[in-house]
């Protein structure tokens, strides 16, 4: 695929889930079923949440509605409100179960610190904003925009993740910690992306249009980063911790600092093989980058 | 008015409304009155919300109160009490009021992902969070201090802004995404300012006194921002995304770096003649900050 | 002790607490008692929050057992299971409550803006947050890993501060504002350790194993710091604000910026004499670092 | 049909909803949304709780279970939980559906105090738990025994109506008021009862076995009656309010006094022609009852 | 004044409050905060409680609004709301809070198992439910009857105490247990009179206009009591407990039984001198009744 | 023991539990876990309930004191408070726990509608009503009224289960539905009594002291009795259902009808030999009352 078209985010529900997405969604909730009744035994202080969030629904869709539902809702927005927005859509849209099975795989693959997609589906903020924000999307794509933000707006007050309904995400993607991440109205950020706490895909101006950052399938965002502008990231590209990014960033390269530059410099900038969204390496050529 | 004079934040409270005060309020709570209206009947899973939170109510100052309450409360604090004091301090204080009226309008103005007053007044959280420590910074002045720090805690906890009660902040600020948002004791913060995500305006040792940071009208301190110490950002001043600032900035000069340096040097800044608190232009001549 | 040795966190429960663990217990629960009293009776507003936090309680643990519980609590996590909790770990390990002790003697002393101790007690969340991760972290250590897990999770959710519940935290340790900390799962933090908000101890890679930062006793990090990777900071070293720590930083020495190089040069990296952590001295010198 | 065959309660759920029992519902609920969108633009204190429980529902069935899991819920039985229960009980049997809508037709008919469809949907705590003890009877005769124990605490809790689950209630019953009703294990409740609060179906035993009252359709029990045993109280019939029932009453005649006696004596009683559960006359002729 | 006047129920505001109205309801409420300070520091335990109860408010309305909106709270309907709408009723209507004061002196005269006004303010759920009535009763009479109805339904899920909000309540009437409970809609009850729990006041069919019972001043009706039909308990009056009465009742006589009768006969009914509703007397000669 | 000596109510908490006692816990606490394993087993969706309220519990004081922490908690009396409440009493007075148990058991043989007991520890109203009401008592007797009235009142809310915190109560005692129970302060009840739903324990009038029933060992009272006055119902009698008794009752005998005579007449009145508390017999010759 030309790297121009990665930015045409593809639309994430086809017509019938294939038999493999059916597969790997049955897989994975039966591990998160055996996982959390293994649990439960060995651990009755925490039965009592991993039935009610787990073990006492039929799929993940009824399980991850239940558990958004409870954790996002306010004295002002019930959480069987919530439930039902939730459940609809995961019902409804194959697409977005398939990205969440995608990315409780990705948890469960790239974070050492994950001991299993339970942990992942109870416990990992950014997992669940980004499952948040996808509803979100869905909403705002139905131009039911006053819900998509009110959806929006708990997720920012209870995971303090910043997601503007109208980004775009691809599937299989981390939010490592998640804390103070945000992203604007008109990113996009492809398959396979690590990002990491404390990451910003912000715009430049009081300007609208498009104006935020385009994210590379495989790209890895360190920990905050601050990216700005309708710049591209390419894909496989990697972003050093803490760095500021305001330009173009060539796929399978490494900016690194504030301002951020090239590794290898400007103009013949190092290149590397493995996809860093999925190895998750952070390091680089100190050498390189000092000079 | 003389540079020096701008720390010395005005009193808020002069004895009655002026006329244009309680036009503006009335304007933008019937804004915010329609906007809700139009909204519940296009979206009846969000009616229940709007009703109680603005459609329920005869003013803004009530539906702020009932807002926040709800918002802040906790099974220690409950929503009636701190109901009952917002509403006490909004009601009473109508130089909070005309501040809330400015602030809406600067979010409204400045955010091209806000889309109108009422998703400023019920999803902003920076927006939210600087009412409810103008309440506290109030209390904080009558010596109810203990209220005032709880307040703060609240506030923390639920919108990741932490901004001591007794900072000053003018009128038409901008708190964007607001999240990480710390501001220390004796920080000043003008008029049309807007602060983005991350930004800190902190001390730089355990001792006390003046110690923070003073902001002057019209700054924009872009995402991730640190200021530290007793220093002075001039009037209409640009502070990059990331820096990080240790020294005083002229006057409708640009800062960026970490350390920030002056955009076009120490010695001879370049300056801008708009004013990027209103504007909202992060960008600078990339080219001179290279160097 | 050899600076090796440091890193091998000492066990923080001797068969009996001593007497002036004791004593020390119940002179701070004492000042904390005296100063809710205080406070209550001059804030009738606060009251009934002093008395069902602090003064309905007839010891520190108790009292800090409440609070812990009321704020981490969810739908599907109660209060009174958090409490039990709590309870139970404050109530037979003493070492966990002579580290509450010691850490809120560093609050009271080091940050100017800490008003009493009861201020601490309530409303700093990293202190809040540093406790329930100790708690965390015991159980940790007894292979209650779930549910060390979900701690972590809520302590993630409610205070914007996570902590694997796996990292060692020693004595006496700071977090002010605390928003955004993140520290990972083979961190270790000495004891008198001052570390402020949106800093970051983490990994470099997907890989497992002893990953994360090592920070020596009466180390101080500004806001924004990020640390990655296995590396050392030394006994009583001070990182600048907003730094990119990836290189060992030797005992009392400073490193600042991004990427962070040492102040005085890394042959001869300038010495300080006081202990930063406890001093809370950010500052350095200018000059040094500018060249 | 003979009278013996009364008490054979027919099973409430045939294959398919007849039209008219679609029709039925379909009706009434317009009619509920009809009143609840006028309330609601007339009241704007109660339009956040019309909307919430029944402008904002697509169905009857939704309306209903959101309504009661809201209720029924606790802090150990969620109202999501509760509300799925009573979601998937409502839209898998139409009977129960059908006899919902038979009941909101007889409150708003028999009793002159009700003055709308939602008036008896939101309001009537009688109406509720019977629909609640609806779904708890069906899980009764699912073996989900626990589970409809459970529900029938909930409701005696919340609603002070202590219905046992495995009773049979027919259709368009009435219990006004409802405070202390009790309904015992093997009592069956005719169509077109209706019943008083305090109202007493109980056993006189220990032993287990049929031994709670029949009441035949269109009998009316006043408040405070006690009808003990396996008696039988034929169609039509009339309890007069605080009557003691240890005999079998036939049809249409009235019973009263403490203990009841026949109006009109034992050997010929009085027989009155209208359906007292319909009509709702309580009234005897004094004069009969005195002698 | 004439027997017949009696039902004319009285305006219960007039223009402005009485100087002994104003004088009464401070007394009482100074004893009200002098009893919970002097429990709040004998019972720590309590204090909370107490002082968000009572100790943190300004006024008898403020705390009374304050614990109604509390205890009548649901998810759907919340306690700000409540609370605002119960201190706009006490607020603009002395009438309403002249009532109050009557009410917690008849409560304190009456019941010996009293022991404080700050007890029946807090915990008997009769007063409380009576003055929750009388706010819908207001409401009532302002035709915004589906609130009235809301509230009718709040408090007969809470209390267990179901009076229509057209009911008519004088001043200095006690409902002692209270449970159970029902009044009617076009029941009137006079000034200074005693119900005690189970009480019925109903209608006897389904026909609507002035169906339920007329109570004068200063009767005394006994636990259990059913009292149906437009019938006219005469001043002074006592219904024993258990009583079933479908009859008027002459001023200052006695009925008992079910049915009942008059104590004396009904020609010549034996007389009593004293107030029972005032001095709670139950007895009555029994050698009288059993003839 | 003499007759007379019934009415002493024997302390309930001689300095060590018996071995009796330990083994009859041990054993019911064991039955009451198996029966709920097996129930989450087969019922996912009550899981999370059977957990939290038994399953995560070390024993029957910690599963009964979150119970009833959880069912009695408001927003002003928090679960926390109330658990370390109920905890506290339970652990340190075994002759609570002896109660527990017995009553336990009581419910269990005798009601024929109880399937386990963990279905009366978690459903039965009156038995929680009741060990709430030996807490209370506790705190009454330790002079700690205000707090032992707040339970009551918080009983009275929930459970509409009116006791006295004064009252005594024996053990293994049955309040069968329980709704619109009503014991006054100086009422006493022996040991292995079983009390139908509205029945009353009251007094006649205002005067204080020793005012209210005392009811012997084994008696049986039926639904909606009301026993007025301190008369003595003599141990093993029988009050029938909806009686009004104002009269001692000798022992075995049985009492019925409004007011209440003693079947067999006064004089000579008929004995019964079993013990009708615990047979639950409320039968009698319908002939010999009818004469």
């Amino acid at each position: 695929m030309p790297a121009g078209e990665r930015w045409h985010h593809t639309p994430s529900s086809p017509v019938q889930p294939s038999e493999k997405e059916t597969d790997d969604e049955a897989f994975v909730w039966s591990q998160i079923k055996a996982e959390a009744r293994r649990e439960a035994e060995l651990e009755p202080a925490l039965a009592s949440y991993l039935y009610s969030t787990i073990l006492a629904h039929s799929s993940l869709p009824r399980s991850l509605s239940f558990h958004l539902g409870n954790k996002l809702c306010s004295s002002t927005l019930l959480s069987t409100l919530l439930y039902d927005l939730f459940l609809s859509a995961f019902s409804t849209e194959h697409g977005l179960r398939a990205a969440t099975v995608a990315d409780l795989r990705a948890v469960r693959v790239r974070d050492p610190a994950c001991v299993s997609f339970s942990h992942c589906l109870l416990n990992y903020k950014g997992f669940l904003a980004c499952q948040a924000q996808r509803v979100a999307h869905k909403l705002w794509n139905q131009s039911r925009r006053p819900l998509a933000l009110a959806l929006q707006s708990r997720i920012s007050d209870v995971f303090a993740v910043d997601i503007h309904p109208a980004a775009k995400i691809g599937k299989g993607v981390l939010f490592d910690h998640a804390t103070g991440v945000v992203v604007g109205e008109t990113a996009v950020i492809g398959n396979n992306v690590s990002i990491l706490h404390h990451v910003t895909l912000g715009g430049t101006g009081k300007v609208g249009g498009d104006r935020h950052p385009k994210i590379g399938d495989g790209v890895l965002i360190g920990a905050g980063a601050t990216i700005l502008g309708n710049v591209r990231i390419g894909e496989g590209a990697k972003i050093g911790a803490g760095s500021m990014v305001l330009i173009d960033v060539p796929p399978r390269t490494t900016a690194v600092g504030n301002p951020a530059k090239l590794v290898g410099g400007k103009d013949k900038p190092k290149q590397h093989k493995e996809c860093p969204g999925e190895t998750m390496d952070h390091t680089f050529e100190w050498s390189d980058y000092i000079i």
